[in-house]
């Protein structure tokens, strides 16, 4: 890298490849389609700017970050990177909704459980707390609290 | 928009704004800030050529994902999206552990259940039934086993 042998960077750009060359580090001249797409996204120079505002020992992880997003930006021109948060969004509150349901039905098989390890003939039958565990997770105002709570639980909404 | 009151784009870039000015639509002079820092991520050529090949009824949610992900990288020079879409990710996969885990523990109770409505004195009690169930969701062999298929199902690893 650097003198008589030019990074991708330099090359694409057409310049010399300075020693103390920003992209040299990053961008070996044997993967032009690294520096390609993250200067068709962000521009070589804003790049360099980025680059310069982030401590070398960190820089390999910004280049690695800005390609992954140049590239999702170029699969989904709409949403680029934003498409992929979205969709883990959904993920996470369809996944802490299964989970607060599976969490609700354990401690209604324990009632259950309890219930007739008590053998106690006065209190509720096997039907009856299972229609007391239905309605706790199949009941639409339930279920509206759970969206509710992971709602103002969100990071990202 | 266009002729003598520029948007906020053609402001920062003194320029005239044109009818057809391509920023106009979304980045209104009240709001500098907004194509700012687009601008100083992105870069206005790169935005302009971005919006172009995105339909005209896309380039709304476009200029969200664009601020978005500017935004993100301002607040995270290192990382940018990328970091959020790392967190979400680790999210997704500790709540499909938990899920998973939550599941079995259902499904042992349910034995257990089944066990004692049977009554029958041959079969495994309800200590070893418990310890079954607890080998099923504490050995390392069964959680690693999880982990590989959770792995296996992720979409960004």
């Amino acid at each position: 890298m650097g003198g008589n042998s030019p990074c991708a960077s330099c090359k694409l750009l057409r310049r010399r490849c300075a020693k103390d060359c920003i992209f040299a580090p990053f961008f070996p001249s044997d993967d032009p389609q690294k520096f390609a797409i993250v200067h068709k996204v962000f521009g070589a120079s804003n790049v360099s700017k980025m680059l310069q505002e982030v401590p070398f020992h960190q820089r390999s992880d910004a280049v690695s970050s800005l390609v992954y997003e140049a590239n999702a930006r170029m699969r989904d021109p709409v949403y680029g990177c934003v498409g992929a948060i979205t969709f883990l969004q959904n993920q996470v509150s369809q996944l802490q909704m299964q989970l607060a349901i599976a969490q609700a039905e354990i401690l209604c098989i324990q009632m259950q459980q309890d219930q007739h390890t008590a053998n106690d003939p006065d209190q509720l039958g096997f039907e009856e707390e299972e229609e007391k565990c239905f309605l706790l997770h199949d009941n639409g105002f339930s279920v509206a609290q759970v969206q509710e709570t992971l709602k103002r639980e969100s990071l990202w909404t």
